[in-house]
């Protein structure tokens, strides 16, 4: 059985998109990041939901990323809300190169288990405008991963950065999802969450969810009334 | 002044490199990780080090690779001694995906402070054939961090990853940097020394830098007799 490292957020796109490498017969290893998130309430929810989806091992990685700051993720920024999500323009909530760490702590961890396949729950349709999740990035990531290991020199491997929601809708998504008996109730997308992990409503993740299940004409299930 | 990231372990060669880099005008930002490395007395080194050459500012980044383990650097293998330095096998000192994951941080941080210039000490004639080390992954890297941050978005600039030492041999680094003014006796390359910081001599690394002190005609300035 081949084993898959995917990047888990406790989100809707990450919690898909590791359901997804389940049906397609993967050993899961799943990686999240205590990054120094105002959102850190998503770890909990990230370890529910490896625990449901069933994987081999879930590594949470320590980074602080308010080192450096730039974002209103990890920063004395406030999440905007209401914010016209078909603006072309990049938000503040963009963490400078966090994809980029991610994938590369990903990629370390794939190569001490001997993992060629990297998941990550990218999509560029209902999304934020964020440069690092976009298919040509992704495209030239898998490039110098393939450069940059020993795994690729000592086999004829090649790694693979599985992105399989990244033409995909939200409301694609959720459906996707819901096929694979996702359960949504156990996952976070909202930026700017009450203490209790209630939802903001209106930060941009609320906003693209709230759609892509308004497109399904359900209620998110997470959302306790 | 531009500002330029420099990638700092306290050996020789980032030690050059900064030298180098402060030489060509550039503002210095250091940047330094603690990785759960046995030879952690590097990250003291790598402080005197940027206070002697001047930085404006000097970060030390938290991160455990020991979470993954796979290396004689983080994990309990034994660092290899007297091995054949001019052997093609990727030694046991390899971490994986190290480089990728520094040269991330480095982006996150470049893209923070403004600046699109990021310099390594990677070099490929006398190294341990690490395959993060090789210009054709440093140039992949480059590619991938063009596309990966809103900087390039927003602004007509692109990402050099600058590696000024990459085609110069042990001898050749140690020249430059003896032009540049370079106190050597900070540095520190071992892998594997002893508790006051003083090289084994026989790991790779220490086989290497002797090889290039030797190749100059000078003792080892790092070495108290």
């Amino acid at each position: 059985m081949a084993k898959a490292v995917v990047l888990l957020s406790g989100g809707l796109d990450s919690t898909t998109t590791l359901a997804w490498a389940k049906a397609q017969g993967y050993e899961l290893y799943a990686i999240s990041f205590q990054y120094g998130q105002r959102h850190n309430i998503e770890l909990k929810k990230a370890r529910e939901i490896a625990a449901n989806i069933g994987v081999i091992e879930h590594k949470i990685v320590p980074i602080d990323l308010r080192l450096f700051g730039g974002s209103a993720l990890t920063d004395d920024i406030d999440v905007p809300k209401n914010r016209d999500i078909e603006s072309t323009e990049i938000p503040v909530t963009y963490v400078p190169a966090r994809n980029t760490i991610f994938l590369s702590f990903a990629l370390a961890y794939a190569e001490v288990i001997g993992s060629f396949d990297i998941f990550i729950g990218a999509n560029v349709l209902d999304y934020s405008g964020y440069p690092d999740c976009r298919p040509e990035y992704l495209e030239a990531f898998e490039k110098m991963a393939n450069l940059a290991t020993a795994a690729t020199v000592n086999t004829n491997e090649k790694f693979q950065i599985h992105a399989p929601l990244i033409q995909l809708s939200k409301a694609e998504i959720i459906k996707l999802g819901l096929g694979l008996n996702v359960d949504y109730s156990s996952t976070l997308s909202c930026y700017d969450p009450a203490v209790n992990g209630q939802p903001c409503g209106s930060c941009d993740s609320c906003q693209l969810r709230n759609k892509g299940f308004a497109e399904n004409d359900m209620a998110d299930p997470a959302i306790k009334l």
